[in-house]
């Protein structure tokens, strides 16, 4: 099944709707509307077939999945009869991203990409990379979907992609054991950690984690693929194309750590929230620095994942007249 | 104007409500019924006048705040009523954080915190320091209240509490300018950044930002006091106290950057959201590391803020049980 987040005009301004999204037909269909419509055909009233299906289908993939079952069984039926009605063609659509996550975090699990990147920069991976699956966690405001433009401020000078899985969570978690935590993944959707890697050189010393390098935009969608679709979580094939030409290409094996690990380590301590994202780590070959590009204002960058679809999102023009710091003098 | 959140019980189990805090007759007035109670007054009908109390007092702190005037000014209006009616004494009180924060970020820029720090770590400050405001994210999902038990996750050893000003964002933001960020501070409440001093070591070196040896536990409370209570906000005594001794004292001066810098840069190509707190980073000699100490289960922390009153936390005991992964061998 795959599910999908679109915004269309309402009587208030924008409205988010959750979708049921058929590929192979090129279209979408809104559950919430199919949901009302069958509740008034058993006798249901508007307003309490209305209520009921607010509930089920809200605008929030978050509060959907955290629903469960009522919500998955709900929509795995409609994905059966597909109606033709409440649909909407894919050249109609506006895409929103495919979850909004409370907390969007990011793993660094793909060898090829660990060793690609520490010799661009020069130096060896630190050692405790080797004892804990590190992640970093990044602000859930600036997620943007399918065909959005990419904000970028003009403090950026070396604009990158990174080609990733997004794991996103299906039920609230806390002390995960590696062994059960497959059991708390809802669906794979397409992940973009864009990178400021001039502003990454200067933030990632600090040891606090990334910031302005990583906090402009992180691309989620198309939409998600549910895991029941994925014959191996660990063959799905991963392409990145700039401006239509191939720039990487792999797939997602060859793991320092597995997804359940980076799963289970994500959730100690703390809470694992459905409709989160865990970004999987840049693909080995999956950014541009490993190739000794980079990108520019304008390109198009389309990342394409077995199972899932493509993201495709356009880098915007550099924003001009954002305040920076004067440096301090050192004071030890 | 103080304003805090509590828990009180109601027909669907525990829920939030906003209350006007008056610490001198140690009581706290529910805002929500108190309009209710004085709509009906009016005329209003009972529903009408629910609906509408809902929408300017919910349970949430941060959509309170993001309501801008139409909740303060009536917030305002009741404390300067500060009616008997629905009321509840301070001893009755289950408080929850004073705040509801989509994303927990922490400062550091107390110029004291960052040399005692280093001392004992035992090397010197990286100069990146020097060039940007340095803080970090933490989850939103484990912050605490006042009189909260925190929880102490088994692999963590050498437990730390670090004393700190909260600045609680009033206005949505992107791109401050300093002369201009002091205008989005709503607050100061009091903030407890836990540590684990032992997982930060392994953390940090990593360059991804703090996970485990952060975001078991963020104390916020017990309530916020809003900007123009405060003369100097960069004179405010600050202390803390361990099983009643007082194990630092100080105040909000002496810093490497400005609370309007730290705003500003906080707000660098990605959105401050109404409700959100900062972390000014700790107080010169506000944590035990400075002092050679640490916490034990048990312990009793108090972070004791002037203009705020006391956030008072008591240390749990060790989670055992919890997986660990284990290390991997080097691959290049």
């Amino acid at each position: 099944m795959k599910l999908g987040r679109i915004s269309v005009d309402g009587p208030d301004g924008a409205t988010p709707r959750l979708v049921l999204v058929v590929p192979e037909e090129q279209r979408v269909i809104d559950l919430r509307r199919t949901l009302l419509w069958e509740l008034e055909q058993e006798g249901a009233s508007y307003d309490s077939a209305l209520r009921y299906a607010e509930g089920v289908f809200p605008g929030s993939m978050s509060a959907a999945i955290g629903l469960g079952n009522s919500f998955t069984q709900v929509a795995e039926r409609i994905n059966k009869s597909r109606p033709d009605r409440y649909s909407l063609p894919f050249d109609k659509v506006t895409w929103l991203p495919s979850s909004d996550p409370s907390v969007v975090r990011d793993g660094l699990t793909f060898v090829g990409h660990i060793k690609g990147f520490h010799e661009k920069i020069g130096h060896a991976p630190n050692p405790c990379l080797l004892q804990i699956p590190g992640y970093f966690k990044g602000t859930p405001h600036t997620v943007i979907g399918h065909e959005a433009e990419v904000a970028w401020p003009g403090y950026i000078q070396h604009m990158d992609y990174e080609l990733e899985l997004g794991y996103v969570i299906g039920r609230q978690a806390r002390n995960l054991h590696p062994d059960n935590a497959l059991d708390h993944l809802f669906g794979i959707t397409i992940f973009n950690d864009f990178s400021a890697r001039d502003r990454q050189a200067i933030e990632m010393p600090i040891g606090m984690g990334p910031t302005k390098c990583k906090d402009f935009a992180y691309g989620i969608g198309p939409w998600i693929t549910t895991v029941d679709e994925f014959a191996d979580l660990d063959r799905i094939g991963m392409e990145v194309r700039v401006n239509g030409e191939v720039w990487g290409k792999g797939d997602s094996s060859n793991k320092l750590w597995t997804i359940a690990e980076l799963l289970a380590w994500a959730s100690l301590g703390e809470v694992l929230v459905p409709g989160d994202v865990i970004g999987s780590g840049t693909m080995g070959g999956g950014s541009a620095l490993e190739l000794d590009r980079k990108l520019q204002p304008g390109d198009v960058v389309e990342l394409i994942v077995e199972g899932v679809g493509t993201l495709r999102n356009k880098m915007g023009q550099p924003q001009e007249g954002i305040w920076w710091p004067e440096e301090r003098k050192p004071f030890m």
